[in-house]
Formats: structure tokens, sequence, C-alpha cells
């Protein structure tokens, strides 16, 4: 009998409010933030909060924008407790500190901090607040800067401290930054560069005119935009201010109708930016956005949208009752990316492609010698990549994992944990390049020397699920988690499965993590055409080896397939790199998978062959070679 | 590079409270609501409106128990319009009428309403609060039964007309049953039964202190149970107060210790049932619910769960503070079966199985006459069924659609729609039983002469699907949603879909619908060890044919395959009959497809044969025969 539609099914699905980045490469830990510093800096951070009346304050790791990467300035967390992971969370009692991290940083963290002044909360098996709870005496007062915490999990918070007996302390001045004083880095001044209309196919006030029709249609007097790369879509600019993202730091006002109030840094924008921006766009210092939002707070029947999820609490207690939640509308937006921003991202990847294709041809001469270790590979793969003389930056720090590193997940190689790379070993590399016209992100695993049968086994099993997503055809609204199972059903049927998503969404010169779609367990966002998602199944054998491929995908327009009757959406490969013949089993594919791995192939022959020359080419040409050739 | 859990993805999905039962067979409108008497009938409802001061009377299709189908005394929706279809909600006002229904009904309701009297509102396109709003006036009020809509419907309801500015006043007395008077039904008094626990594989007690820890665990004082099936499960009882659910009309208080309160008619229960209940139930008439609910509420610190999703307002109401919204823990428990109630369904779908064999055989010989028709096959597979002396009920009216009428997904054929079967066509026929030690759902696709390519094409790739997800295998947490994608693939590719979920969850001699399992595109709920779930994909080509092959299937316990290293779940298929070897086009599928098919039919001959004899034998032989043979 048919399914129903029951009423009773609840749906609690949460997703966690956490961003994952990265920790520094090629270091030891920052001297400045070594432990024999956090005992006096947090023995003065107990003096300014018995002074303000706190008995617990928060220290995240999250700057103004929740970005995945912050400035030097905003390292608040790393200057405080040593710690420089990505994710964590510092909690400052009188008599006790701990930080909240998650389990990828339990031993980073160990390292790095003073076991005598903090303890180790794994944030994911003990929420941070249950372990607190009964930590803090009743009626105990927790502080935190409002800049820094989501309206959202303020919201949360709120309801456990009442529910607790605690008080919520909301502080004017952020006492990390007191204790900091003169040491603290100056805000990051990267220079403000214009994106051309040709690369993103819409001028800023086309797209300016997009975001206030939606305002229009929604009935909002305007919306308060706080995610950088946001910023950078609508105005067609782009920044220097943190790692790996070309992004400006800066808020907006996008009103209704009229000019967009822009927090920016005069400093950073020149004379020939200023006139780009032109009418659209009323420049103002960073200091005045509170103004702004008290000011538009007391506007007649104001209605001002904020994405709750990621506007700090601080923003929306500005705006007061004219404040509601409503999700940033440059998301989508961004997300559908131009036939323009595809046309450039295209480019990109056949550029990446031939740097990536002269990179594994290097590989394949240098890994037997025994003198390669991970650091190597990262260096060299990066002076590849500037060599095309159109690097802006690389887009996240290189993964480069040999043997049983390359099985650790969220693995980043530093000296200390630097392998030399043996024979019999898998070596996993995962990286990517931001290019004015577009950000590539891809992930070979290759053999050094012989690989074992079950290496081979398992990685043509994660092969046959990323082809299996690379041919998907797909009704129109049909949502990542969908089509998460696709790139995992043949290692499921083999009693093996990976624990990360298979793909995330791509931007266009921008941040290679953006959404609103992801091919995950947790991917409710419809796929729509121009989105850009990344294809990228792996086994993780711990202490053994790790088995990752990575392409980047574009969702194609609903078109007709065969004689069927519904129009289908699918993807388009874009990334241009042959896969490790050595670690194929034929066998274990079937007709079409062969085919598809050949056709691939020969487009990337085609494509990336004429950039290369001698011993590069005569390469390729051997790893493009049809599969039965 | 690794997707991250990005923290603006926001979760609006929501599920409509919609439970689609299915109207009467084989017959025009019952005589008694005939359009004719719905205006006076609706005029005295009227002066009854003015009366209380209501200005819009809501006359929901649901009882007191939200259950799939009502008794006749509950009809009020059918008495008061003429609509006898199984979801909708008339909306009364002084100077309007409506019927607001889903898409499925748009026709039946214009056959069946007075068109003088009430117009038709598509919900699904308008919800009806938003087709009324305009045409209330300010202030209007807004009458309803508070004991026929959920507290959750009238929550979002509250909400909605706060905005509007209307006033929601709920009922003390149903107006539609003083009009009804003394022509309105008694309520039924279907016998209960005792479910023995070698069926069930609990006791009554045991079960209630399943339910007592939960309640302990979460510091709750009772919990309210509204549905019939979680008490018929909880008590290890049956009975017979609606159609095709083998359930007693009940409610039942189970307190974290002590005696659980089951408020039920008395003349329901004999001696033998209530010396079955024993020392762990107290008996109460239904009246004394509210008064019960009331002293809860009084006793110091209660804290009582009801499901808001299921429960009435007017439970919820009674409450008051005292009640917190939980799940209804039996949902849970029951949706995982025990050794025992496999057992029962397992040897339950051996008996249905030759039931459903005998049919097939008989409609091969049949259906090349001429003379038979969707009626003819109904009448005749229930007669089979009924001769093994072991049905209770059908599990749900018959789906047998031909031709044209197979691709109404949910048709029940009337005698007006009746068709003859023609040769050419496909005949879908989805039918079920009740037996005591199990509840079965099948569907078969069947071949009327000589199919075209085009059904055959389509035909195997819906049994590729089928065949995807029966072989799955997948890790333990695992969703619905996440495996829905198999079942559909191949029809992907091919260009091609279908319209409704893959799997509902099945009863152990209980509703053939039941939660919190799904296998669709809203299966949020983790597939668990012992449920019982369909696996039915479909395709259906409008005004020409239909096609759904459906088997129940078991989630099986976590095992190693092969040579992984994670234990995965799978399925293990439990419907036993042959499908239609003229509609299977063996090129289509891969050796493994069809090794499995092959295995399936040898198990089906050798499960079912032993019941067999004579031409429906030699049927079998030939039915379940190797497809290459």
């Amino acid at each position: 009998m048919l399914p129903t539609s029951p009423g009773w099914i609840k749906l609690t699905l949460v997703t966690l409010p956490i961003r994952i980045p990265h920790p520094p490469m090629f270091q030891s830990f920052d001297a400045t933030s070594a432990p024999a510093l956090a005992l006096p800096r947090v023995a003065r951070l107990r003096d300014l909060m018995t002074r303000s009346g706190i008995d617990l304050l928060l220290v995240p790791r999250a700057d103004e924008h929740q970005g995945e990467y912050v400035p030097a300035n905003a390292e608040r967390l790393a200057y405080i407790t040593g710690f420089t992971g990505s994710a964590g969370m510092a909690l400052i009692a009188r008599t006790f500190a701990a930080l909240a991290t998650d389990g990828r940083y339990l031993l980073q963290g160990r390292a790095q901090l003073d076991a005598a002044t903090f303890e180790i909360v794994d944030g994911v098996a003990t929420p941070w607040f249950e372990w607190v709870k009964s930590r803090l005496d009743p009626g105990a007062v927790i502080g935190f800067d409002p800049k820094l915490h989501t309206a959202q999990a303020i919201e949360t918070l709120a309801a456990d401290a009442k529910k607790a007996g605690f008080k919520l302390k909301p502080l004017a001045r952020n006492l990390v930054d007191t204790v900091w004083g003169r040491e603290r880095p100056p805000h990051p001044k990267g220079a403000v560069t214009i994106q051309p209309a040709e690369l993103t196919g819409a001028t800023a006030a086309e797209k300016i005119a997009r975001v206030q029709a939606v305002l229009k249609d929604e009935k909002q007097t305007a919306v308060v935009l706080t995610l950088p790369d946001s910023i950078a879509w609508l105005l067609n600019i782009r920044g220097g201010d943190v790692a790996h993202n070309p992004v400006a730091l800066a808020f907006a006002i996008v009103p209704v109708r009229g000019k967009v109030d822009v927090f920016v840094d005069a400093t950073k924008i020149d004379a020939k930016v200023k006139a780009h921006l032109g009418a659209s766009v009323k420049l103002l210092a960073p200091d005045a956005l509170g103004d702004r939002l008290v000011a538009l707070k007391a506007e007649k029947s104001a209605v001002v949208r904020a994405d709750f999820a990621t506007a700090s609490h601080w923003i929306v207690t500005k705006l007061g009752r004219a404040a509601v939640n409503g999700v940033d509308p440059c998301i989508a937006f961004k997300a559908r990316k131009s036939a323009a921003e595809l046309d450039g991202t295209r480019a990109a990847h056949v550029r990446d492609g031939a740097a990536m294709c002269r990179f594994l041809a290097w590989f394949d001469r240098e890994s037997g010698s025994g003198r390669l270790d991970e650091i190597t590979c990262v260096k060299k793969l990066e002076e590849i990549r500037r060599a095309t003389n159109a690097l802006k930056d690389i887009s996240f720090d290189t993964i480069s994992g040999s043997g049983p590193n390359g099985a650790i997940v969220h693995y980043r190689v530093t000296t200390p944990t630097n392998r030399t790379l043996k024979s019999g070993e898998l070596f996993l590399i995962d990286s990517g390049g931001q290019y004015q016209d577009g950000t590539t992100d891809i992930t070979r695993t290759l053999a050094v020397g012989a690989p074992s049968r079950e290496m081979v086994e398992r990685y043509t099993l994660v092969l046959k699920g990323h082809i299996a997503l690379a041919t998907a055809r797909f009704p129109i609204g049909t949502r990542g988690v969908q089509l998460d199972t696709l790139a995992r059903m043949h290692l499921w049927n083999a009693g093996l499965d990976y624990d990360h998503g298979t793909g995330h969404g791509v931007g266009s010169y921008l941040s290679v993590h953006e959404g609103p779609q992801s091919i995950s367990k947790r991917g409710m966002a419809a796929l729509e055409p121009g989105m850009i998602v990344s294809n990228e199944p792996g086994y993780y054998k711990t202490g053994a080896y790790g088995i990752r491929i990575e392409n980047l995908i574009v969702v194609t327009p609903p078109q007709k397939t065969g004689s069927g009757d519904r129009d289908m959406l699918g993807f388009e490969t874009i990334t241009l790199a042959p896969y490790d013949r050595r670690l194929i089993e034929p066998r274990l594919l079937d007709a079409k998978e062969r085919q598809w791995i050949d056709t691939y192939h020969a487009r990337v022959l085609k494509q990336i062959g004429p950039q290369l020359a001698g011993g590069d080419k005569a390469w390729l040409v051997a790893a493009t070679k049809p599969l039965d050739g």
C-alpha cells in the first residue's frame, strides 16, 4: 500500500553551528602564545572579570563575521589559551578554566595548553554548557562579547542559563582585548579589488536590485549583511583580510530602496574601487554600524532582516523589535553561478588542471626516490600553481597525508608530523587554488610503489561512488541528502563507509566552502542549476592509509533524458586530472563505469595536453590511455 | 576539500499533518448523505452557530484519535457535506461554505457536494486558512471542537488567527452532533480480544515497564496515550471499532509507576480480557478522562507527557501547565518488532503468499477471457484470502486498477469507474490481509495479453529499483531518506520518477501504515533492526498504465559484510509471490539482479509450492523458473 504523509513524524534534526577551519601549517606553535604565557594572561583576565562581576567568561574562536578564517587580531582564543585550533571556546571561571573543542583537536589541545591552567572538554560528547553547569554556583554570571556570538547561539544559551539559574551578561568591551592591549595586532587592511562584471555576469547594481526585490516581496525595510562573502558577491569586490578567502571584512545594510550602506575601513578602498561602487553604495566607518542600526529601528514600522544563524547577538539587540530572522538573501543568489562565472570556473580548472598534472608527473618521477616527504609535496604543488602567474592564493591549507597520516580525515602536516613517503603506501593530496576567474579544489590519491590488493579494491569502490554521483540524473527539487547515498552504496555493500560529507558548495573566486548546497546526510537544500559542489567520497583505514577522490561538479539545467517524460538535472565534471590507474581494478567496474573513466581521461588529455610539454606531456598521454588499452 | 558542517543551513522541512485513508468501495455515494440533504443540515448548523456566536465552524474528517479510519458515528464531515473522502475539512460560515481537501479528492468532491452550498478548495495549493482569511470580517469567531484537532494544529491556527485578527472558540459540544441528533450511529462496540504474548514476544506488564522507564528517565509523571494502536501494542489487545485496523478506540494514561488507567467502553471487554489486563490496568469509562486529566494537573509538580502532534487540543488544555510535548513512547517500541512478532509475520506471509499465488494463477487463466473487471478481481482475491480461514480482515481497501486506472496512484474502484480488463493492458493490484500473526501488504503488476516494449522496459526499471532497495546494506543510523534514492536511481537515469514514497512502516497485526520509519524524501527516522517497511517503487503513465511492485522487508541486525570493517544493516524480504516474468527484460538486468530474482523465485516455490496443488502448482512452477532457463 502506498505510503501516506504521517502527521506524527517529528523533524528534530539540528545542524550544529560549527564551522571547521584549520590550524596554520609547517610550524610548531606560535611562541607568543606558548603555554608558559597562558597563566599570567588568564590571571589578568580574572582580575578584569572580578571587576566586571563575571563568574564565567566565554572566549570563542569566532570573530564578528563567523567566518572560517579569522584575522590575527581576532585570534583571541589562541592568545589567551595557546591553542591554535580552528574550533573551540575557552570557558574561564575564577577557579577553573577549560577549552571546549571537538574530537579532532583533543590531541592538539593537550600539546598546546598549559595543563595546570586548562582542562579539555570534548564539546561534541559533552556540550560545553552541560559540562560547566555543575561547576558554577547558583546565580553565577556568564559574561560574553555580544559581537562574537550569533543571535541564535545566545538565544539557546539564554534558555539553558535561565533553566540552570545563571545570569547572562553581554560585555561592552572585550576583556581579552584589554589584556592583549598594545600587543594586539592591528585590524587587517587588505586592499579591496574589483571583480569585473565580465567575470561575475552581473553588475553590483543588478545584484542589489535582486536583493531589494526580495525585501519588497517579503515586506522588509532592509537587511543587515554580516558575511564578507555575501558582501563580496553583492558588490563585485574582493579583499585580502583573511587567509585563503578573498574577502574584505565589512558589514552592509541593504535598504528596500536606495543606497547600500557599507561599513568598511576606508583605507582599504582606493579611488578606483570607490568609483566602481559608485552611486549605489554609501561608504561608512565600521564604528558607525551601531548608530545606524539604532536609527533603523527608530524608523516607523521598520522590519529589518538579519540572519540569526550568523548575525551577532549585538546586531540583533541593536535592532530590537525591528529585527526579523531571515536567511541572508545573497546566499541563494551566490550559490547559483551565472554563465560568466561558470565559464570563468571552467577556465580556472583548465589552468589548475595543468598545474595538477605537472605535479602528478613530477610525483611519479620522484616518489620512488625515498626522499619525498609530505611538506616537500605541498611546497612543490604550490610552486607549480604559482608558476601559472594567475594564482591569487591557495584556496585552503593543503592536506598532504602519506600512509597512516592519510587516514586522519582533517590532517594538516606540521614539521613534527611530517613523514617521508615509502614504497607500498598511499599518498593523499587535497588542495586548491584561488584564481580571479574561479576557485578550485581537487583531491587525488596516489600509489607510491606497488599498492596492496586491498588498497586497489577499496580505491575502486570509492571511484565507483564518485562515478555514480558524477553521472547521476535527478528531478528538480532533489536535495543533497538524497544523492549522498549514490557515492556510498558500493562501499556500504562491502561493509565500508567514510565519516564525512560527500560534497560541499564552492564559490566563484570566493570561499571554497559555501552553502546552502551540501551532498551529505544533512544536505537539506535543493540542488539547483549552476551550483558548484564537490564530489569527494573516501575511505580511511586508521593507522594504514586514506583514500579520497575529489572533483568539482556543476549542476546542469533540466533536460530530457532518453525517452523519459520528465526533465532531469545532472552534473558536469569540471576538474581535470587523471585518476591513478595503478589503483583501479577494471574487473570491479561495469562497462559504463569503464567507459566513463576513458571518456573523462580523453577529455583531460584534450584539454590539458596542449599546455604540457616533454616528460609531463608523455606522462599525461600514458596516464589517460583507455583502461582496456 | 572536506565538507564542513555549515551553521547557516536552515532546516525548514515541515511534514503535513495529513493522513490519507480511502473512500468506501463499490458504491455510489451513501444515500443518507446525498447532496439534497446537505443544505437543510447546513441550515440547522448555521442556526446553532448563530446561537453560539460562531462565524466560522470547522468540521474536520478526523476523530478524537486522529486515525486513518474513523467509525461511522465520527463521519461528521460526510454527514454534513455528503463528501465521503478520507481527507478534508468543511469550513462553514454564515454566508458561505467550503470543503478543503487535496488534489486526489477534487473530482470526488465535485461529484458528491451540492455545488450551490459548497465550494471546493484545493488545500494543498491554497492552505485553507489563507483561503478563508479574506472572506471573514475582522474580529470573526472561529469555532471548533477541541477534541477533533491536535494541540499542534490549534497552536498553529491560533498564531495565524491572531495575526489575522480573528478569535478562536473551542466548543463544549459538537454542533454537528447536535444536528445529527438521534440519527447519529452509536459508538462502535467491537469486542476487545487478547493478543497472546507468544505472538507479541512480551507481556503487557513488561511493555508497561518499558514505557515507565522512559518516563522515569525523562522525569515525567505520566504519559497520555491517544493512539489506539499504541494502546493495542502496550496492552496486548486488539479490537474491532474501525475498518481494517484491529484496534479498540480508547485512551490511556500510563503513570511513571503503578497501574495504567484505560478509558474504554466497558461493554467491549469481557471477563477473559479483564483477567488478561489483570493487575496492571484500571478500567475507566471514556467520560472519566477529563476529570482524570484535571486531577493529574493538580498533583504536585506534575509533568504529563502528551504527543502534541496527535493528542487533541482538549487533552492538552485539560493538562494545562502540567503538559509537556513528547512523542508517544509506544511508537518507537512498536516499530521494532520482537523475534516473536517477526516469526508471526513471516508465517502470515507464507499463508498470504499462497493466497496471492492462487489469485495470480487464477488471473492468468481468466484474464484472456475478456470478462474480468476490476471489481471481480478484488472480490476473487478477498475470497481466496478468506478461504485461508485465518483472515481477520483485509488490511486496507484493495487498489485494483487496469489500464489508465492503474495510473491513478490513489485509485479505488467504484461501480461507476469499474473497467473490464483488455488485452495489451497492465493490471495493478495492491492488497493485504490482517492475520492474528501479522499484517501483509503486496502489490503486483500483471500483463493482460502481450505488453508493449515500453511497458516491459519501464517495469524492469521499477524492478531494478525494488531489487536495489531489497539488497541494500547500510550503516547503523541510516535514515529512510538516504535509501529512497536507491529505488529511484534507475528510473531517474531514464528520465522517469514516481510521486509517492517508496516505503511505509507496517504493524504486527496492527495498522498497515505505521511510523516512525519511512523510506521517502521525508523519511527522517533511522531504520532500526526489526522494523517492517514496504518496498514499493512504481511508475505511472497518465491515461495509459500504472506499474508498482511491492514487497514487505524487515531491517536485519548489524552484521559483517565481506571483509568490511563496519557492521551493516540490511533487509530481509518477507513477501512471497512471483513477479510477472512477461514484464521483465533480462537484458536490462545485470548478473546480480538476475541472480537475485532467480533466488527469490526459488524461495517462493519452496515456501509456497507445498501449499498449492493442481493447476495452481503448475502455474507456480512455471512462474518461478530461472529467468535464463
